[in-house]
Formats: C-alpha cells, structure tokens, sequence
C-alpha cells in the first residue's frame, strides 16, 4: 500500500476518518434541529467524496459552479441548488440538466434574472426553479427581508412561467463571529432573515416551500432553525484553521492538509523552507483577522500532529516559509532537509482548488484512494 | 469563429498580441544587455504558450516544478532549470529526464542536497548539474554571497561525482521598490550578489560557467550584468496589476484577463455582483502593498478598457464584489445584469494556477485557439 512517504510532494492528503466524523456530527446536528441537510460540495469538488458525505447520491446537495452539477449529477446527484446568482447566459445549462433528470435550482435576487428564468422556462415549456436570495448579513448579495422586491419577484416567477421554489440566505458573517454566543446569535440572525422573507412571501400568496439557510459556523451553533426547512453548509466536511478558530471542532478534526518536504534552512533568520507555496495551500488567509493567526497554514508531522507554534510565515509560488509564530518562545524544531510534514490549511476550499486530487488515508499514513478534484466551470 | 461572449464564465483570456510585444521587449533586453534570456514558464504552464514566448523549443528555460520540467520537455525543451531547491526524493525523476536527453539542472544550498545529488549521481554514473542559490535579498533560500558554505558546497559537488553548473539568485525584492533607482539598485544587488559568488568559487579553483539572475523587475530595469551570463523572468510575458504597479510596462501590456458576467447588484453600498471569485482571480492581494492597491483586480470592458477606478473589492469561492476604489469620486458605471467584463489580475502567476485553460485572443474578442494549463506537480 503506498503511503504519505511514497509520493513526490506537495500533494493533498485527506484524512477519511476525520470527514466520516464531520459528516455524521453535522448530519446529527441537522437531524436535532428539525432541518434537512443539503451539503454544499464546493468544498470538496470531487465526485467520489461527495459519494461519500451524501451515501445516498439522491441526497439534497449543493454546488457552486454548473460544472460541480453536471458532474455531480453524472454521479447520481437529483436534487441540487446552484448557489451563486444566475447568469442569464448559464440557463441553457440548467434546462439541459433538468431535461436529462436532476431537479438543480438556480437563486436570484432581481428583476433581469426573473425575467430570464421566466423567459427560459416558457421556451422550454418547463418551469425552472428559483429561490430567492435573502441578505442576512450586508455581506454579499441578496434582497433585504423586508424589501418589497421579494414578493414582486416572487409573483413574478409564478406568473411568468417559472417556479417559485423558496428563499435562501448565507450567513457568511458568521466567519468573523468570535465568541459561541456572537455565533449562536447570527445563526438566529440567519434564520430570521430567511423566515421574514417567506412570511413576506407566504402572505402576499405565495407558496414558498423551501427556507434554506447555512454557512459552517452558523449551522454548528444554531439553537433554534423553527421556520427553516434546510440547513446547508460544506466547509465542516474536511474541516480547516478557521473552522477550528471560530470553535467549530478541534485542530485534530482537520481532514485536509499539504504534505510538504523540508528543503532548507536560513538558520539565522529562524526559518525553515518547504516545497509547498502558494500554489499548494492557496493565498488564503483567511485567520489573519481572527484571534489566532495561522499565517499561510499550521504544520504538523505526517501524523498529523502540530509542531506547538510552528507555522506558515509565508509563500511564493512553489516555496514555503515555516517559522515560529509570532511571540512564541518554543525553539524552533529540528526539522532536516527531506523531512516530510502535513500543513493544515486557512481554509479548505481554497487550498482544495489547487490540487487535482486527493490522497485519502484512514487516519494513518496508508493511502487507500485517489480521490479526483474538479476544476474550472 | 467563438469569441468571449460565447462561453460560460469565468474564463480566462490571454491577448497573444500583447504577450508577443511583452516576449519581444524582453527578449531586446537581454540582448542588449548581453546576456542569455531563460523565460520562467511558472507563469503560463502551458505548452503552448511555452513554444510561443521560446519560439525554438530547445532554448534555455525555467521550471518550478517538475511536472511543468516533464511537460515541458515532452514538448521538445532540451536546457531547464528547475529553480526550487531540490528535494532528495525527488532526483530519480530528475535523473530520468536528463537521461531522455533533456538537460535538467537543479539548484541548492545546503550540504544535505548537495550529498543527495552527488549520491544521485554516482548511483547513475551520471553526473547531475546543480547551480548553488545565492541569496541576494534576504527574502527566501540561499547563501548569502560572503559564506564560505559556497565554496564548500562546490567544492563538494565537483569531488563528490556531480557538476557545479554555477550560481543562481532571485531578486524577490524587486517587487518592493517603487521608484525606478531603487528597482535598478536592486537589479544591481542582485548581479552583484551572483558575480560575488562566481568570483569566490573561481578563486578556489572552480569553475562557475551560469551566472544567473533574475525577477521580472529586475529584468526590467537592470542597466550593467557585467558578469551574469543569463537572466531568468516569467511574469513578463503576461504581467499584471502587480507589474504596471512597477512601471515594468502599463495596463495596456497586461495580456490576461479573467472574464466575468454581472449577475446583480446592491445599490445602496454601491457593489455590483460577479461571477468571478477566488476560485477565477485567486487570493493573490499582491498590489496591497503597493502605491496603488487594486484589490482583487482592475475591471475593464471586453475590449480591455479599464473603467476607471472600478475594482474587485472582495471575493468569495465563486462571488465577485465590485465597488470604486476608496476615494473616487467617480460614479459607479452602469454595468446591468449579463454583461460581460474583464478583470485584470495581481498576480498572474495565481490566477493562471485556477484555471484549465487559456482562450487566446489577437487582442480583440474573437477565440482563436485554446491553451491548456498545467495542475499539479
């Protein structure tokens, strides 16, 4: 059996047990909370790990390209929400897929895309499901609760030709929400939003079937989903140092890292050189703002073990950086050159869309699998 | 004829005129300069464009990793450098392409590597080259110019059973001088770092045949190599936001482009939505520290025509926010629901890393061919 050794690195290891232990947590949590769960897959963007978080293929999921659907639903995927706003240009897309069997939903949150999912769905005498955008947060995109477009685009689907599927918002603020209750608060804020907008919806005579709400942080510490009909969120799969940072499990629930080789020293400097860069963990920094920055990732052993205050401090394309977090007082470890290590990385999805595939383990050292990474659109 | 308004975005176009003029200019410079140009392919990792910017495959040339040195050579290269400090496990595969006829050196600076590659080397009965790095800035690996390790380490290569080809630096730096003396300083720190390494081996008896330096800004503004023999750029050839910010050219040289479709709006903080996020433009934020910081990236029509001080503010896995850089007081232009755009990047050496392909243009919008982008290592 080949093993973390065996390869020339960088390359991405994904820890199989750790994900099966995401998975079945979020899944419970999902299960307590009266809600279905809807994975989003951009996470992991590779058909045999979406085999594994979904089980049952059918499952609701969610993707954030039209390639994800297409190749998901290739896989067996039949019921998918592309999450990003739709370009009218994409619809050809859409209808193909649904004409070969997968109920995919779009999202939108103006009068241009009603119209071009109307005029789509009327074209191809078959109504196109759209939910409709809610903004939670002010981060990103999405209608107000209370903006009266919501139920003007709602009619307008439904007379139109389309279908008016539901509502849907992403709580994304619930990355820079540093204490349980700050989180718990936006999970609530998250699910009043989506409630607000359906009960807009709902009065004015709409049927809105689906409220769909997620992000990570906010599912793992949302209370109450009263209201709420589905819960998506994919970045607690593999897991990374933001999810860990914002109290969403532990380093050790960190399926994902970068194996790397030691390839020098500038001893004066009190840095270690690697052959992981950027285009191995991403440019993502994404715990530069939270209470403990990781720098460009957290490195481990091939166990998986952290080296105490040992980070990456910086990257080029092809070099990384290690040196001791800022502060620490822990010497710097001996690490010779060929040293073998596993970097945890900011965040998940960013550093997956660099690699073509995955090495998976079962917790140990031992590659059992090779798990394919999608790329482009 | 496609042209790029055809396909679904993102994608990313490349404008082959302007990366012709940029190959050419470079190409004059090291000409006039005297030296031998070796193009670092780390930027497109593509063939195609690899026979392009080379025109005869077999001229000198960079890799960063050995994926790219394997395609590269498959494609006809016969004299690479593969300028990341060299991993031992990773020479048998050095050893098999030089042993197909492509004449591969690496590059180090430490005794570790240096066993590993006279190991190598006598293993095969095939004398491995390798070029010491040279540290000339301070800001990654090797030597500083003055440490008598240099000496050591080529004395060792010679007596140990490889081949000491020279000396090597990156002038990293470079991308951190923002007036033209301090750029053509460093261009000369950087020979000058190389040339003392030289002088130092030869004075001990050996001999040091590559002096090379390099950095696309460098490049750009060095006025005397006496005593280099090659310069190595890459992000040259299709430059960027990082590069204008430089003076290494405009925006008007800048042959990459993400395209992008607006897919809404929040009027009220003055964004317009994109399908264009991360996962298009990369994380690179490589112009934060620069004069002008251009965010994510600088949007322009579909013909190139920037819009003024419109930039990519922020971005998510597949969401693109475009609001006016702080401080304009220009107004947001009028960009409705489905047109499209295109986003100069930071650093095109990250946004080419995103993507599976380029779709090549003559600088207008018509597609003439598609070059596909290397992923992995």
């Amino acid at each position: 059996m080949p093993n973390l050794s065996d390869r020339d690195t960088p390359f991405l290891a994904l820890d199989r047990d750790r994900m099966d232990r995401n998975v079945a947590r979020m899944r419970d949590r999902a299960e307590a909370l009266g809600v279905t769960l809807r994975p989003h897959l951009k996470t992991v963007k590779s058909v045999p790990a979406a085999q594994r978080i979904l089980g049952d293929m059918a499952a609701p999921a969610t993707v954030s390209t039209l390639q994800e659907a297409e190749a998901f639903a290739e896989a067996g995927c039949r019921d998918l929400i592309y999450a990003v706003g739709i370009a009218p240009a994409k619809l050809p897309r859409v209808l193909a897929m649904r004409q070969a069997g997968t109920d995919l939903a779009v999202i939108l949150d103006n009068a241009a895309q009603a119209e071009a999912v109307c005029a789509a769905s009327r074209a191809a005498d078959a109504p196109i499901p759209a939910l409709i955008e809610i903004d939670s947060d002010g981060m990103r995109a999405g209608l107000a609760p209370d903006d009266p477009r919501i139920v003007a685009l709602g009619r307008r689907l439904v007379e139109g030709g389309a279908e008016l599927r539901g509502v849907l918002t992403h709580g994304g603020a619930s990355y820079g929400r540093f204490t349980d209750a700050d989180r718990r608060a936006m999970a609530a804020q998250e699910r009043d939003a989506a409630v607000a907008a359906a009960t807009a919806l709902r009065a004015a005579g709409l049927a809105c079937p689906v409220v769909s709400v997620g992000s990570t942080p906010s599912a793992a510490f949302a209370t109450d989903l009263t209201g709420v009909t589905e819960l998506r969120a994919g970045v607690y799969t593999l897991s990374d140092l933001m999810m860990a940072g914002l109290g969403v499990g532990g380093i050790d629930d960190i399926a994902l890292s970068v194996v790397a080789t030691v390839i020098g020293h500038q001893e004066a400097r009190g840095w270690i050189l690697t052959d992981a860069g950027f285009m191995a963990l991403s440019r993502d920094r994404g715990t530069a703002g939270m209470p403990v920055d990781q720098g460009f990732g957290l490195v481990a052993d091939l166990d998986g073990v952290p080296f105490g205050d040992l980070i990456v401090q910086g990257t080029s394309q092809e070099h990384g950086i290690l040196a001791m977090r800022p502060g620490s007082s822990a010497p710097l470890p001996d690490l010779p050159v060929g040293t073998r290590l596993r970097i945890y990385p900011n965040h998940a999805c960013a550093t997956v869309g660099m690699h073509p595939a995955f090495a998976v383990t079962e917790g140990g050292q031992e590659i059992v699998d090779d798990w394919p990474i999608l790329r482009g659109w």
